[in-house]
C-alpha cells in the first residue's frame, strides 16, 4: 500500500468508527442540493437511524424539485435543531465547508465534522476527510462504504441509485466508468427500480416549464463558426410559456448537444440585470471566462451577473468568450 | 432443469454450432434499424471476421442518424451479394421475417437461419431460435453469448455498449435491470466509453433540430386535466428554425414529459394532410384510437394521417381519444 491509499484506508476506518458513535447525528450537503447531495443523504440518514441512532437531516434550501418523490425526503429541515448542535455532523458533496446548506456558525459547533466528497477541489475542512475525486457521485462513496457492513434495503438502495444516476447525467457524463454501472446493477438488484427513479427525475416536468425550455432553445444561435451556443431567457417568455420560473436550472445545458458547440450560454433576465450561466463541453474552461467578468464556477459550469439589457449582455460575454476561444486555438 | 431452459441451453449450443461453421455468414436486423440491431449486428460481425470468416452486414434501409459513428457502419450494405445467397444467416432483433431489412426472397435461399431476437411476439420463423423476451436488448443476448468464448475487444464491446443503451432509452426505461447494467459494466471494462458512446448517439444535434424541437414544444397544450398534450409542427416552424426537416422522428414523445400526461400527440403537416403520432405512457392504448381513424402502429406508439387544416384534424383527433380516455375510466 502506498502512502495515500494508506491514508484513504485509515479515512474510510474512522468514518466506520464514527457512524458506530452513540449520535445524535446531523447530516448535510451543499447548498441547492442535486439528487446527489440528496439521495447521499437520506440514505446515510435511513442507515444511520435503522441502528437505532438520532439523525437529522438538514437543508438550508429545503428539497428542490424533482426531488421531493424521494424517500424519506419529508424529513429534511430547513434549520438545524438547538439540542443536536454539538453532535457528530456528516457533510456531503460540498468541497469547502462554508457551502453547507447550514446556518452560520452550525457546523463550527459539531464535536466531529465528517467530510465526504468527490470534488477534486475539496479543502479538507472536517475532522475526518473522505475525498475520492475518481468517483462519479458521493453516492458511490456511500454505497461503497455501507455495502460492506451488510445487505441494504430497497430504499437506501434507491436513495443511492438516484445519487449514482443524477451525478453522471443519466450515465450520460465522461465520469461514467464501470465501477459506477457496477454498484447501479448492485442497487438494482437490491431494489432500486431503474425505469421509476428516471422518470420521477427526468420524466415529470411541469407543462409551464417543457413550454418554456422550448421557447429557450428556439432562441438559440451559434456563433464563431456553430462553436458557441447562445440563447436567451426574457421575463415575458416566462409568463407566455405559463411558468413559473422556478426551474429554470438546467436549461443552460441544452446548447451543448448541437453538433459541434463546444460552449452553451445562457441568458436571462433576473431582478433587472443579466444572468449569463456558461457550460463547456470540457474543452474550454468557462471558469475563467466567468472570472474576468466577475463571476465564477467549475471549468465546465459558471456563471455571472452582468448588466442589462440581453443585447449589450450579450455582446459583452460574447467579447470574452471570443478572446477565450482564440487563446485556446493559438 | 425445466423444458424451457433445456430448450434456451439446446438452441444457445446450436447457435455457438453455427458461429463455429465456416460461412460466409449474412447478418441482417428489422428494417429502419435503430442502436439495438446495428450494436448487436456490426458486433457479431466483427467478431466472426477476426475468426477469419466472410461476413456481408445487410441493411435494406443503410445506418440511419445517428449511428454513423459505429465502428465498422461503413462495412453496412443495403443489397445482398449474390455469392453469399445460400449461406448461413443470423436475423437479429427481428420479431417476424418479412420486416427483416433485406429484399424479399433472400432469406429463403438462406441455407441456416438463426434467429435472435427478443420481442416477445417473435415468430420463431429460424432454423435456430434464441428469444429471450427478459431480455432488455438483442446486444444482452449477444454480450452473453460472446462473453463465455474469451475477452471482447475494445469495438464489439463499444458496439454492445450501444445496443444495450439505447434498448433502453439510456437506462432510463422499465425495462433497464440489474443484468443490463452489470453486462454494461464489463462492457465498460472492456473498453466501451459511456461518455464518448452517449455523446455521439444522444448529444449531437443539430442546430436546426434543437431549434425546430423548441419551437414544437413551445406550442403544446394539454387537454383533458391534463392528461393528453398536443403540440403541432408546421412547414413554417420548420422553415423558420432552419431544420431540413428529416429529423423529426421522436419530437412525438416529448409531451409524455409532461407531469401527468398519458397521451401525448404530434400533429403535423406533411404533404397537404396531416399526420398524427400518438404516444402512450402505457396504460392507453394508442393503436386502437389509430385504428378507428384508419392508423395503426403498438400500444404505447401509433399514428395515423389525417385531412387537413391542422385545427379540424386536432379535432377529431381529440374526439376518438375523448372516447378512449373515458372508456379507460369506466
Amino acid at each position: 500500500m502506498d502512502d495515500l491509499t494508506k491514508t484513504a484506508a485509515e479515512n474510510r476506518r474512522k468514518i466506520l468508527e464514527a457512524l458506530e458513535g452513540a449520535g445524535p447525528f446531523l447530516i448535510t450537503f451543499h447548498r441547492k442540493p442535486d439528487g446527489d447531495a440528496l439521495g447521499s443523504g437520506l440514505a446515510l440518514g435511513l442507515w444511520l437511524e435503522a441502528r437505532g441512532k438520532r439523525v437529522e437531516v438538514v437543508s438550508s434550501d429545503g428539497v428542490p424539485d424533482p426531488f421531493g418523490f424521494l424517500p424519506s425526503a419529508d424529513r429534511v429541515l430547513t434549520d438545524t435543531p438547538p439540542d443536536i448542535l454539538g453532535c457528530t455532523a456528516f457533510v456531503l458533496d460540498t468541497p469547502d465547508a462554508p457551502r453547507a446548506a447550514l446556518a452560520e456558525g452550525v457546523l463550527a459547533r459539531a464535536a466531529l465534522v465528517v467530510n465526504i466528497d468527490h470534488h477534486p477541489d475539496n479543502t479538507n475542512y472536517g475532522d475526518v476527510n473522505l475525498v475520492d475525486a475518481s468517483a462519479s457521485s458521493v453516492a458511490l462513496i456511500i454505497y461503497e462504504l455501507l455495502a460492506d457492513a451488510g445487505e441494504l434495503p430497497a430504499d437506501i438502495s434507491s436513495l443511492l441509485y438516484v445519487g449514482a444516476m443524477t451525478d453522471t447525467g443519466g450515465f450520460r457524463f465522461r465520469n461514467t466508468d464501470a465501477r459506477t454501472l457496477r454498484a447501479a446493477a448492485d442497487l438494482v438488484a437490491l431494489g432500486a427500480s431503474p425505469g421509476d427513479l428516471a422518470n420521477a427525475v427526468y420524466g415529470e416536468q411541469p407543462l409551464g416549464r417543457l413550454r418554456l425550455l422550448g421557447k429557450v432553445l428556439s432562441t438559440t444561435e451559434t456563433e464563431f463558426d456553430g462553436r458557441v451556443a447562445v440563447s436567451v431567457l426574457t421575463e415575458r417568455m416566462k409568463s407566455d410559456a405559463g411558468s413559473t420560473g422556478e426551474d429554470i436550472e438546467g436549461m443552460a445545458s441544452f446548447g451543448r448537444l448541437i453538433r459541434g458547440v463546444e460552449v452553451a450560454l445562457l441568458l436571462r433576465e433576473e431582478d433587472g440585470r443579466i444572468r449569463a450561466s456558461l457550460r463547456s463541453k470540457g474543452v474550454v474552461d468557462v471558469n475563467a471566462i466567468a472570472c474576468r467578468l466577475g463571476g465564477g464556477g467549475h471549468k465546465a459550469a459558471a456563471g455571472v451577473l452582468l448588466e442589462g439589457p440581453i443585447e449589450s449582455a450579450r455582446e459583452r460575454l460574447l467579447e470574452v468568450v471570443a478572446e477565450a476561444m482564440t487563446r485556446e486555438d493559438a
